[in-house]
């Protein structure tokens, strides 16, 4: 436990319908004209028109910021900053997925501080005060609306670049489930994953604290409760507003505890071979629990007991290890891949080598409870491949990497 | 379940020596001059000496004021107002007790709105942006660092008034547990049953939701485990801790959640008495609880299971039952008194009607989880005076009240 915890998040307000809250937080903040980045899909499905007449209601100004791509790139932040300052605005609001919302918390800084996005990239670079800004996510799983964090696309180097400061805390969050699309079950299964990968990092995470630690604990039940029927269903709408309050509740631990080395090489693969990023920490979540396992088996067998583990008659190893078969047999519910070579990625040394090498390099693994290093991931990689495939006669079984 | 739920608190700061964060939180708000709320016992005790250093560091400047009493009155609050605005301060850090605190609150609505303070009693009058608040507390239990409340007495009419509003939700709160003054063992089983009577009223109130819910519960774990060990002695730091926690958590539920019967009730056998807040609410707890039974038998059952109830082979009544009974145990062992008369207060017709017809009309019963009239409240405080003192053959016994 680190000597001085932080703990750090949005003003959150939840419930179907509070898209109208948007106006009086707006006033609220002290905005007399606000910045209303989104993005062509928001504008077209009419949440926007949906917004203004609340915004207008409080006698609120507002210039409507669209341009923007899926992963959001620097030059477009640059764009979009210049707007802001044009436009006289006080205040920003974002309405949509993670980009607009990670577009907006860009503007904040780059329309107060000196340079470029680049010179902001890493931990706590960000010195002056931010306007405000009020969030109303359109997807429940990446949870940019409350975390500490921003991802911009530096152009050049091709590379994501991750902003880290409490400044990025938006001041608001909206969560209305009307909003949230309605999505694919394949979809709704890996972000529902992702979740869970973040609830479970959060929770034997270094840095988590007993402000973090019930709050991952009851994302983790929400979801064992609720994943299948909300992957079963596109219209339980108890399932989907309890999906919505995990992903709320993991994302305030994951910000404020962070996250491991689930999402460390996560973040390799999905770059890689393009995988969507809950698919990949849903394959790669119970390897890094099996390796992890040493460093925290008390906090496994809670989570355990958390994913509907039965405490009688067993001792905490049993809990522990009971907890990563959960974790696998909820994957499998909800059609989950088994391992990476079945959900299309293709194994290569080469690949393995250097995706290794760059995830060892991750800020994630500073707060992952075991130690890794490059051969360490390698072989987390290995198994997160091959392990279910040995059955099925393929090369790269464990016993082969145990052997190498 | 309201339709929409909000969820406010301040960024946390917790750890020992965290009191050095106050320059830099100051400085991270945007202050360049800070008006410095304490009380004449902190200045005494050397903390805003400890304190000046950090603010120094950062280049912050400072006005020290500590022209306020116990309980605040409204003229303090005019005062202390005129010398942050002569000041020319942009920012109100307070170091102290639950004063300074609703000082500093009172003098951010003051400098921003007009009229006085008295214009902004009840809920929701502050319409305007408050200066930044830093607070860090010098007493656990109050939580007044976290709510959204203050309290300032009317000097006038005798009353205190409350002024309710998510604006006075500070910016940061920073606790320190080695500022936390060592405590008598009384006042720390009154602070303590306070937080505890927190967290229960908190987690039965009608506006309990998801993000309150499982801090309620932590809290009540804690303060189940170490308020003994922290009335037992006064350098058990483990123990100091975890009470400082429970009652962080325990703010953060109640401030958004809000409170019930007990305080409704605890406010006037508090004004008429002079009983310590936290021993009137330790008195009424568990037959507010018993009053309530049927509204929340299964909200019960869960306080019971954090309180150690063992879940085995007890149904859901007898889980709840056994929560009434913990807390009864928890008070017992921490030398509590078992009711009114045994406090020293003494019973009349006259005080009775009165306290009742006023306790009706308190806020706190809004979210009560069963509707109380003046007939039920009169007779919630007949048992918490005489319903042990049967035993004692005195006159005021159940039996007699029930028959009246
Ligand atoms: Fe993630
Ligand atoms: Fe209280």
């Amino acid at each position: 436990m680190r000597f001085i915890q932080e703990f750090r998040i949005p003003e959150i307000i939840f419930g179907r319908g509070s898209i109208e809250q948007v106006g009086y937080c707006a006033q609220r903040v002290g905005a007399e004209k606000v910045f209303l980045v989104t993005d062509p899909g928001i504008l077209k499905a009419g949440w926007i028109e949906a917004a203004l007449p609340f915004l207008k209601r409080e006698g609120i100004h507002f210039e409507i910021w669209q341009e923007l791509t899926e992963n959001p790139k620097d030059f477009e932040v640059e764009q979009a900053t210049r707007a802001y300052l044009d436009s006289q605005c006080d205040a920003i609001v974002a309405i949509g997925g993670g980009s607009p919302i990670d577009v907006a918390k860009a503007v904040a800084v780059m329309a107060t501080h000196p340079g470029t996005i680049h010179d902001y990239e890493g931990v706590d670079k960000i010195t002056n005060p931010l306007p405000p800004m009020i969030m109303v996510p359109s997807t429940a799983g990446s949870g940019a609306d409350i975390t500490q964090f921003a991802v911009i696309v530096d152009s050049q180097r091709s590379v994501k670049m991750t902003i880290v400061s409490k400044s990025l805390v938006p001041d608001i969050s909206i969560t209305d489930p009307l909003i949230l699309t309605t999505k694919d079950p394949q979809l709704t299964a890996n972000t529902g994953m992702d979740v869970l990968a973040h609830a479970i990092e959060a929770y034997v995470s270094l840095a988590a604290n007993f402000l973090t630690d019930s709050y991952s604990l009851t994302a983790i039940r929400l979801i064992s409760s609720y994943l299948g029927k909300s992957v079963s269903s596109k219209t339980n709408l108890e399932a989907k507003d309890a999906m919505a309050k995990a992903s709320l509740l993991a994302a305030i631990a994951a910000s404020n505890a962070l996250i491991g080395a689930v999402h460390a090489l996560a973040h390799q693969v999905g770059g890689r071979f393009n995988l969507p990023h809950g698919m990949a920490n849903a394959i790669l979540l119970p390897h890094v629990m099996e390796y992890n396992f040493p460093a925290c088996i008390e906090r496994l067998a809670d989570i355990g007991e958390a994913l509907g583990q039965s405490v009688d008659g067993s001792n905490l190893r049993q809990r522990a290890k009971g907890a990563i078969e959960a974790v696998r047999t909820l994957a499998r519910e909800v059609d989950i891949a088994e391992n990476f070579t079945r959900a299309g990625c293709l194994y290569s040394e080469e690949a393995m080598n250097l995706l290794s090498a760059n995830a060892a390099k991750d800020a994630c693994l500073i707060t992952n409870p075991r130690d890794a290093g490059i051969k360490d991931i390698r072989e987390i990689f290995s198994r997160a491949f091959s392990r279910s495939s040995v059955k099925e006669g393929e090369v790269h079984g464990p016993q082969a990497k145990d052997n190498e």
